[in-house]
């Protein structure tokens, strides 16, 4: 049976990634990275998520990286942004080059236990947002991994050119349990419904005809409504 | 004034670029790896030389590739081969994927202190023996690097297509101290003369007319001999 290494974050992307690609009937081995990040309550739906499927699950530590590159998401010091991503924000907010240091780690791992395949849940909203997350840079790291070993391993981004509202429906249509899956940057004991992160996992849920079923701080309602006026004049 | 990362083992290549690359001017930072290597002196090494061209010098830990893809360069309990490369050493001595781990992560140091370049030292000698270093790898890891951030860092490998002897001529003109640097594979107090990376290292120095200045365990030219038809054998 072929092996595929899943870069889980416990996220609603690879959530749904590792549903898929269970379903495609390959032998999975979950990985996830703590790298100090404040809503480390991702790796724990990250475990939960690989017990209920019966699947390998690998916690690698990267707390290196919060050493060399530090960001708002691994300092506590610092707050994070409320409302829609906007530039400084996401300058702020995100590690520099983390996709790149998780996919190589993962073809060591990979290589090591002798899978054939990396698969990643990178998707099209991300594209504007990060760099490391365009088809540009996935394209280039794909080819990287191929020709970083002798047996052809192959990094899998099945996600590059779906919304994360359409990977959402295919998370519904597969059973994903979303209820054991975390988006929010804050490090609080419910999602806080505000940040940037909050806002794209429910309209994800409002794209998808559905409802999420993770409970949040306040009354989410009103919360995307705060929002709509906005979002609106930004997505135009 | 531009500032480049260089990736410094502590060996002859990386010793010669740090010297080419402040050489021309450019503003350097020196990183190192970590990664529970036997051949730690490498790494003091590395320091010596920063210390004495007045270069900021980084060590970046990462144990974790060792946890993750144990080899034979980091199990004490396994022996280091005795001579030239063969197909079945480099396997186990290969640690899989180590270039692009420490490029990925010297690339999100360089973007966090807002570095332009990141250099190291893949060389062609190195092609037949680890994908890691191939052309085919490094034009990948060109792009990938330059589309992982928004500031267009650039990878710059040099030596590509230079031999190591070709290398070290560049770095006896540059008057590289090579005293300073280190090859050995073993964990001795002095290079023991016989693994392969003592062996090219040696031939480098023939190559480009110039003796090795480090210590050996034993009588080098001896060792040398030894290895000549073997040698000659498989590079004609």
């Amino acid at each position: 049976m072929a092996k595929a290494v899943i870069i889980l974050s416990g996220g609603m992307d690879s959530a749904t990634l590792l549903y898929d690609m269970k379903a495609k009937g390959l032998e999975i081995i979950a990985v996830s990275f703590d790298y100090g990040q404040r809503h480390s309550k991702e790796l724990k739906c990250a475990a939960a998520l690989c017990e209920k499927l019966n699947v390998e699950h690998k916690i690698i530590d990267l707390s290196v990286l919060h050493e060399i590159a530090p960001s708002v998401l691994t300092k506590n010091e610092l707050p994070i942004p409320d409302g829609e991503y906007n530039e400084d924000d996401i300058k702020l907010m995100a590690v520099p080059n983390r996709n790149m240091v998780m996919i190589a780690l993962a073809t060591s791992y990979a290589i090591s236990i002798g899978a054939h395949y990396i698969a990643y849940g990178a998707h099209a909203d991300d594209h504007a947002l990060y760099a490391d997350c365009t088809p540009k840079f996935v394209r280039a790291m794909e080819k990287a991994v191929e020709a970083c070993d002798y047996a052809g391993i192959k990094l899998l981004v099945p996600y590059l050119y779906m919304t994360k509202g359409e990977i959402a429906k295919v998370g519904l249509s597969l059973g994903v349990d979303y209820s054991l899956t975390w988006s929010c940057y804050k490090g609080g004991d419910l999602a806080c419904g505000k940040c940037a992160t909050c806002i794209e996992r429910l309209e994800a849920f409002t794209f998808a005809g559905s409802k999420d079923p993770i409970e949040y701080e306040e009354d989410i309602e009103e919360s995307l409504e705060d929002f709509e006026p906005s979002r609106r004049g930004e997505l135009e």
